[in-house]
């Protein structure tokens, strides 16, 4: 693995915003990225971030970012990889701009995660769609990472997929407000409530992950063939996506196989001892009523994913109870994770 | 329909706990009921009830109630008609005492729930079990209602049986902390939490429609045929499970037509106008994000089912969430209707 | 009394607001008032009521209503009284224009509270208050009611100081959202939280009781001398605030004597059965932890408040907790029972 | 300073309780303590800890600590400090037994916290009160840590004693769940609710400072001549005491000169490095809606109290409001940072 040789700088897109904030949160004390650059939208340009942000993040606005002055976005940057936390709205072309300007952009937002030649990655799963970057047509790159909801349910059914097959998978969500970002959903909606509905998520989950565990075929990605359906819910709960899943495999398979798939399953990152792998990726907890999300989403820093209550389904083979976090490992946690291996592919010059 | 001529003593048994609590909430005006006898436990009994029972309703004890004097259980009663909310450890030989003794035993335990010639009632679903009755060996009578969290599944089921037959259904639940009990959970182990298991509810869930949905075969009730899987969760609302589902159907069926055999189903309670029947059983909601618990288990004084985004779904044919009160519709509330529907067809004599 | 030959038109400003939606819901089936018309900005103007607002209360928008085409802020009117729910971001000028117009506007915004010549209203407090009109220059009428979190501390001293005196008194609230309005406060700021701050809200609390339980002399108020320090925290309770209150009082006094003051005490509403009064305004309970947000912000439909847990203070004389419902009690239902008094006084022609 | 040579050999009494459960999770890593015996009730008594404590921490049980025997409450121990997290009712014997046998107790439990000759230990605010234990009578000793609403609380007022001087102390708190212990409230109870009483709490908070605070006087504690009221509140946070303050001063101090004596103020633990004392004790936060439960409560590891919001009061001198994390600061963190004190005093031998 190549370490880097010292602190390589890194810009937040987006900086002022939920995901943003907590790039810069995770990021503090990374022994080997430095944030030098913040940037967000032409109202906070030119202020130091202290005023510039609201900062809603537990603890304080680490001290060498409160004084950094907000950069616009349209900015010429000099970091050499570009976290962004954008807005759909702005984040297609920005990425895009920054890319061709030679930066490596590593991005939290859904734009581009369907882009051919673009991974959409999860370490532990699909380190080898790096591989895609040679078909990039930019000076510099893109990758992105799946939707909060996506990434821990992709890493539950790796194993399974590897060991069993899957033919069938289906899941009901019950997602944290955090997901919804800043301001997000009113109090009084969600407080003592469930909302049924999350717009636009049951079609990322019905999609990415036939991307996200489909094979390399001649430099391309070949989409798993996979019947998925989604139901998504929101609860109130700050962080931590709980998923109720069901699988249909291909091969027989015993309760004890399914937990010893998840509980010895490991990727890339931690054989590279990447800085933000979890030791261990897929813990499975034998109490019936774990996992549960403010007991188990900080989990080995909130990179690790939990899983527990497997048991047989009258309609499927197996249904058990997946949990991450959403903003850690499901979001700015989980592009830290990307850049470093990037880094340690030798892949950031 | 026959009315009553006059107020028909009942007795609440278990009146002490959080059912029987609700059945004293519920039962305040009742036009035909009126409570005289509460029944508990020895720690209890000889006491005044607004001594004996720590209530945690909304607002006061009704004022005739406070100063009743609390029975044991095993004594003798006088009422004609005992609700139930015992605790099961105790219920399944409590209520037969009871109906050997010439009373009617509306019960909302689960004891006594398969017995053949029990019928677990919901009126507008299969009024015609009451046939069971006459298979009854007790002088009194026993009938039950299901499960909080099968109730408003079965009802939102049975419209779409009878028009379209089911072969298959699946269903995560989101229940309420209310239908724990008292006390329940700890509060720390829920507030911003989800748990994702509930001892023996699953299996409730996938064997109580069957009963319920089945049909009269020469007086006894032949189980319907359906495969059913259940996930369920606890989330920290007081009142109301939430319930996404997914159905095959045995015909085609356009989403239209899926709501208007709800939107348009009535069944006996609301032919016979009872007290507590909602007028329109089952509400279908357009809007994508109801129904949600706090805005909507309060529909029709929390007892009618409503349901919300139905969809197509890529393993089943259909998906769509349904949201009932556990407390009144799936329990006291339910259990005053089957009552309700037992007087009016003339058998409470 | 007066009471109405046949129904008031009313209109309600603001409809599609937070406050706009407790009236509408607040007057359904009302014996007095019926809704004619429903203004709003210019963003919801010429649409149906039903698709103009994002409706967020309980239950289904009245049938009544939701047909209604939503009329401009500054659209000619024809209802006789109006309910003010507007932002004071323009309640200030739309509603003198409205009362130079002819109506009898009846407000829940801030901005017209200290005018001298109009009252600052609660029916049980200072009905006698009402005599401000004879001096306001419009052709209609403004009469405004207080802050949510002063009115049901105000009712808890108006006993008090009758029978007492008040030398001084202190109060910490602890506030729900729902006061907040819509969206008001993002759902992660709030969930398992307190916010220990609301812009501008102990400065109406240290104010307008001075106002409001000032006597009339010369047919103007004279502010009551009496020295308030007032602390105001968020909650995560969706509606009801509760006060943790310190009195000093002017004269001694016992603990029973407090509380019979309070249980006794009527006003003219009660004297009058307006349709809004509740039966007994103030309720005393001695169970040491009530009274609590979720079980006694509904009682008498909302419109009573309710205290506890009165004891020596080593400071003060008396210490205590007020809890009244801040969006019936304390804002719509406030403003409606304001008309009714009107109404049954005369003083609506 | 005395740093110890080796590992200390520590017990946890009630180490399956909720404060047990918190000095295990704490103490994980410790530098200078080893945890070696874990001592419960006759029920757990023979067990493996893992399998003793129903563990409802966040994360797993520390892999040293499940496989440890529970040892009978009344065994005898080997270790040299013995950490408290009994319950009051079998405490003061206890621990009264376990000191005469040597040990060091070092107790959260109230039974001994008046003792004449036991230090009500905060090291910030009275490291002095050590000499007290040249008067106990014990083999080993007993020290003990304030009530968990009363730490914070104390920290903050001893600067503005030490420089201003107290006449008065007001202080209505809104505490979290988790002081109230495993299993504490029903869930039913709190969630979306305040509950304005905590059984004796409100005795603690205006009779510890006066000990905490209270200076020396040969060789015992002069209690503080001070005036204090407290109301309590438990409101839905899982975490961290929230309180409103307002003080009285003996002279006059500016708002600034109060935010400079908290944000300058150390005490012993900072001189000493203490591994569990907080870089800086009192953290005054400018804006305006801090400090936040969720936010603030795990500043420095929990160990530091916030500070917010000082404004003047028209009743008393400043109000404020004062943050610390119950169960971290407010108790077994309170006591690790206790018996490192002794530590580094040389005190254990």
């Amino acid at each position: 693995m190549s370490k880097p040789k010292s602190q390589i700088a890194v810009g937040i897109l987006g900086a002022t915003g939920s995901v943003g904030q907590k790039f810069i949160q995770l990021l503090e004390n990374h022994p080997w990225f430095e944030i030098t650059e913040v940037v967000a939208s032409e109202r906070s340009a030119g202020k130091k971030y202290a005023e510039a942000a609201n900062w809603f993040m537990p603890g304080k606005i680490p001290e060498n970012i409160s004084n950094l002055i907000v950069k616009k976005l349209d900015a010429k940057l000099e970091s050499r990889i570009l976290f962004s936390g954008l807005d759909a709205s702005v984040a297609g072309e920005a990425e895009e701009n920054y890319a061709r300007a030679g930066h490596i952009v590593v991005s939290n937002s859904k734009n581009h995660r369907f882009d051919d030649d673009v991974p959409l990655l999860i370490p532990e799963v699909n380190a080898d769609h790096l591989q895609l970057l040679k078909s990039q047509k930019y000076t510099g790159k893109i990758i992105t990472n799946p939707n909060c909801s996506t990434i821990g349910l992709a890493m539950a059914l790796k194993p399974l997929l590897d060991s069993f097959g899957l033919e069938q998978m289906n899941v009901v969500t019950m997602q944290a407000i955090s997901g919804a970002g800043m301001p997000g959903l009113p109090s009084v909606t969600i407080l003592e409530n469930v909302i049924p509905h999350i717009g636009g998520e049951e079609a990322k989950i019905e999609s990415e992950p036939l991307k996200i565990l489909g094979g390399l075929e001649n430099g391309w990605v070949k989409n798993l063939d996979l019947a998925i359906s989604a139901q998504c819910n929101r609860v109130p709960v700050i962080d931590g996506h709980t998923e109720s899943v069901q699988v249909k495999l291909k091969k027989n398979a015993t309760r004890e196989e399914l937990i010893n798939a998840w509980n010895s399953f490991v990727g890339e990152p931690q054989k590279l001892e990447l800085p933000f792998a979890p030791r261990q990726p897929l813990h499975y907890f034998e109490q019936a009523d774990y996992p549960q999300p403010r007991l188990h989403r900080n989990l080995e820093k909130g990179m690790a994913v939990s899983i527990g209550n497997v048991r047989e389904c009258n309609l499927f083979d197996y249904k058990f109870t997946v949990l991450s976090h959403n903003t850690i490992r499901g979001a700015a946690g989980g592009a830290i994770l990307n850049a470093e291996l990037m880094v340690a592919k030798g892949m950031v010059g």
